[in-house]
């Protein structure tokens, strides 16, 4: 029992690590209440049987033997147990901790596939014991580079075979595009199509009833991929789960670059310390809490939130501690205003109000984006030397303008995906502070635009459902716990697992009407504070009464 | 008796002429529940005292020997009593009626005042025997070329000596501007403000106790001129009433050239008819009615509602009768957005919703605007052949980067103003579909962060009331008769009327903390529907009962 505490330790340590690594810059301090803090009580995973472990750790290792496949190289095949503290060896540091806790017996494969002459993924499949007859695929974030190790363990420990890749280049880098349009292209889709390739290959190789359904879960570049997959490979997957998509994706490498142009560096008197957005915070919720009729800290749809901000400037008898200058204002107003480019036409839309106190840690933090950075010294102008503090429009314009093998991932037709019976579910947090909600909810109108479809008919085959009180992909005030990865977990039905309510959706025919999410007192070992049914979009949630609002038949998708 | 009924249904006939003029191609039967209709019953005006009357008519007409005014000649002085039906001889027709009802027994005198070797004014001074003691300047709307007689009534009906002019040219045109930059120059800003010098002259010279404070009333472009005034001409008046006003004005031109490119003509398939636009106002209803707590046809905060209308998609087995093609759902997406430019810098503020219908008269409707294209012939390219059909984002550049004698009027250090004692009142209704209500509120804000203030700040001088269920200075579905004009008349208490809130604000100190507009059935002489009391910005009206939403004191500003 020692030695379970102590691996869910190590594996919040992990989390906690990842999440560092895409807000690198942040006060460590401040944002650990955006992140789940366990307490160590009882687990939840770690049941072990203990029968036929040695048929199935014979069949494992046998496996290698089996392979033969095309540009594949086997590294190693090993059976663990579940429980077991692996030593990822030497993985990038920015790829966070150097271990992970396989939470159910599997047999692990580590591969390398060649893409091209001067490309190769590293690519991993945890199949398990408890096998369910599902191919599932997960998905990266960030730039990396990094194996999704927690969401291979996740994955398997729900009794999907489980593979995912490193995304063609090691560590949360961009530095390996540079005149390297090889990984740079594995980076875009074909990592994760050559992982589903040689995944469904595999897994077929070691179960003897092959698979019934293939699936995909991400979130971030995840949640991109799985568009990408969406629009460019509509057979990969019979049902996807893409979180915050980063899709617009050049678009937002210019919207992140433009925060340190509008607030500028610490000393710039256009700069607000955290100390001051949290009077934002404050006054962002003054005006939009109770819009949803209910005062709870949460605001259930941003998009009725357009909040003014002349009312904090300080009185000119007033100490400078609780209010903004005039200067700081108005940059209140530009950061939660959308981005337009050169053309006049929309980069990217606002940051919605409700994360701005992970905003302000990520992204106007008086520091330069070093996503943009990369991306425009390591793909867009090939210059290492390039200084993300001189961005201009401009700069967005060539970025888009370029597009690397549609990098976009913005297209907006999905009839073939579609038209071939796939489900996609699209979830974005509406605090999440790093990549707006809001530009999921234009794709949305996008596409309904594209294809001629109302939500009525949109809804046969893609469902959008944001997440209030979720951050970016994890973390947040509220319900934010909906199954999307291990650290989320409430639950395996499909009312409150967002991958089991696409299985279902997939297996079954009876889509996701709401999500269910949960709010813990403190990570999901705490006890459960409330929980929350999310509404579809473009339906939003009111709450009603007569409950209190930790009531969640107190609300209504109207 | 049945003289006066006559005279107002002249008095309103007039009215509309004018309505006419701003949405010249406009269906007009669809157009009139937008406008009062009244019904002819009891007059409020019309009280004939007959005492001194004599008097006051010799010493009219004994003016025109007193006045001995640089620039300026006298065509004629003539009493007037009230109710008499005036004829305005050779007005140009797009000014309206050619006849105007005085309202109460005036001094009328009619002047020209020349404002350069090629250009004057025409300045109307009506100087009533029921003199109060103040003077007011009211301001033209358009493009004109129009003395506002209407207002001339009323502001000497109310006991002001009222002054008004035409702007520097006759007609609601913009063709006197071509090559002849003394005219545009009358328009911008010197028809005002030396009509305000001779008028208070003559005031001076008629009255022996002269004036002791000075006002002004406009809307639209008369709400332009009145920001003009207060940021060019910070002593001219002590207290200003500036309704819609279309300043940003070269941003405004561009905004509404801009629709005909969104929309097309009306046989494109990004076009909608008014039928559909009705639909599209259903569903804005749908979706922001009720965010004030009332369902009362009303939204009282637009910034609430930031609707999706990808409901409205036609459904594959549907019939185009009640849905929009994708297509016609992009339009009313872009239609309800901001315009950015070439700079990416905002031109104008997004059309707030609730004023559809409006707008699909006056700015969607598949008629490029008159009003830009004259502006882009003869002011911005002096070229007459130029098509605004071919108008871009490009055009909009240079025509701000013209911006003649600081038309903009989008000044926002207001120090002068303030510490000359003035006061200003802006209004604006949030169903003006012709000059978003957003562009003030953005006003607001932009003078907020410039001059360090905070609203309980500003308040001193500066307050802004947008008015719920106001169309584009009059009509619209709600309380709209706040004393703006002679239609949108409700009693002269400072609680009802907009000029006398402003006057108590000057000379008792005490400012207008709420605005009450009036909802008649049906114009002016029609029953009373309800009262409701605007909030002045960043405040915005709740609904919180016991009384139903037609009670005034359910509400509450927040």
């Amino acid at each position: 029992m020692i030695d379970s505490i102590l691996d869910h330790r190590a594996l919040l340590q992990q989390s906690y690590t990842t999440a560092w690594n895409w807000i690198s810059t942040v006060n460590a301090t401040k944002l650990l209440r955006f992140l789940p803090v366990a307490s160590l009580g009882t687990a939840f995973l770690g049941k072990h049987p203990a029968v036929q472990k040695d048929i199935f750790k014979a069949r494992c290792e046998s496996l290698i033997d089996k392979i033969d496949l095309e540009n594949v190289t086997v590294n190693f095949v090993d059976y663990v147990p579940s429980g077991t503290k692996l030593s990822l060896g030497d993985i990038p540091a920015s790829c966070g901790a150097a271990y992970q806790v396989a939470a159910a017996d599997v047999c692990r494969l580590n591969m390398v596939v060649a893409t091209s002459n001067a490309s190769e993924i590293m690519l991993e499949a945890w199949l398990p014991r408890s096998y369910k007859g599902r191919f599932l695929s997960a998905g990266n974030s960030g730039f990396s580079g990094c194996i999704p190790y927690l969401d291979l363990s996740y994955g398997s420990w729900m009794g999907f075979a489980t593979v995912a890749a490193n995304n063609g280049h090691n560590g949360d880098t961009g530095k390996p595009f540079y005149r390297n349009p090889q990984v740079l292209k594995d980076f875009v889709y074909r990592s994760l199509h050559t992982g589903v390739v040689v995944g469904k290959e595999v897994t077929s190789l070691f179960y003897d009833e092959g698979f019934d359904k293939s699936y995909y879960f991400g979130c971030s570049t995840g949640g991109r991929q799985g568009l990408m997959a969406v629009q460019r490979f509509p057979d990969d997957f019979d049902g996807v789960v893409a979180g915050a998509p980063v899709f617009n994706w050049v678009n937002w490498i210019s919207w992140i670059a433009n925060f340190y142009q509008i607030t500028g560096p610490p000393t710039a008197d256009t700069f607000l310390p955290v100390s001051l957005w949290e009077i934002v915070r404050k006054e962002v919720l003054r005006q939009c809490d109770q819009i949803d009729g209910a005062k709870d800290g949460i605001i259930e749809d941003p998009d009725l939130c357009h909040p003014t901000f002349e009312r904090l400037i300080c009185r000119h008898d007033a100490e400078a501690d609780n209010c903004l200058t005039g200067a700081q204002a108005r940059t209140v107003r530009k950061v939660l205003s959308p981005f337009y480019g050169v053309n006049g036409t929309l980069i990217y839309s606002r940051m919605q109000p409700g994360a701005e106190i992970f905003a302000a840690y990520a992204l106007c933090n008086g520091i330069p984006s070093h996503y943009s950075e990369e991306w425009f010294r390591y793909v867009v102008y090939n210059d290492p030397s390039w200084d993300v503090r001189n961005f201009t429009i401009h700069d967005a314009a060539a970025a888009l303008e370029q597009n690397p093998y549609n990098i976009q991932t913005w297209d907006t037709d999905l009839s073939a995906f579609r038209d071939a019976g796939g489900k996609v579910l699209v979830y974005h947090g509406l605090q999440d502070g790093l990549i707006s909600s809001d530009n999921s909810k234009l794709y949305y109108s996008l596409v309904a635009e594209t294809m001629n479809l109302p939500p009525d008919e949109l809804d046969d085959f893609y469902r959008f459902f944001p997440i209030s009180g979720m951050g970016h992909c994890s973390s947040g005030d509220g319900a934010n716990a909906i199954g999307n990865g291990y650290f989320g977990y409430a639950g395996s039905s499909p009312e409150d697992n967002v991958i089991m309510a696409v299985v279902r959706w997939v297996e079954e025919g009876i889509p996701p009407d709401t999500l269910r999410g949960t709010k813990y007192v403190d990570g999901i070992w705490s006890p459960v504070v409330y929980k929350r049914k999310h509404c579809r979009h473009p339906r939003r949630n009111v709450y009603r009464g007569p409950g209190k609002h930790t009531d969640e038949n107190a609300w209504e998708c109207i």
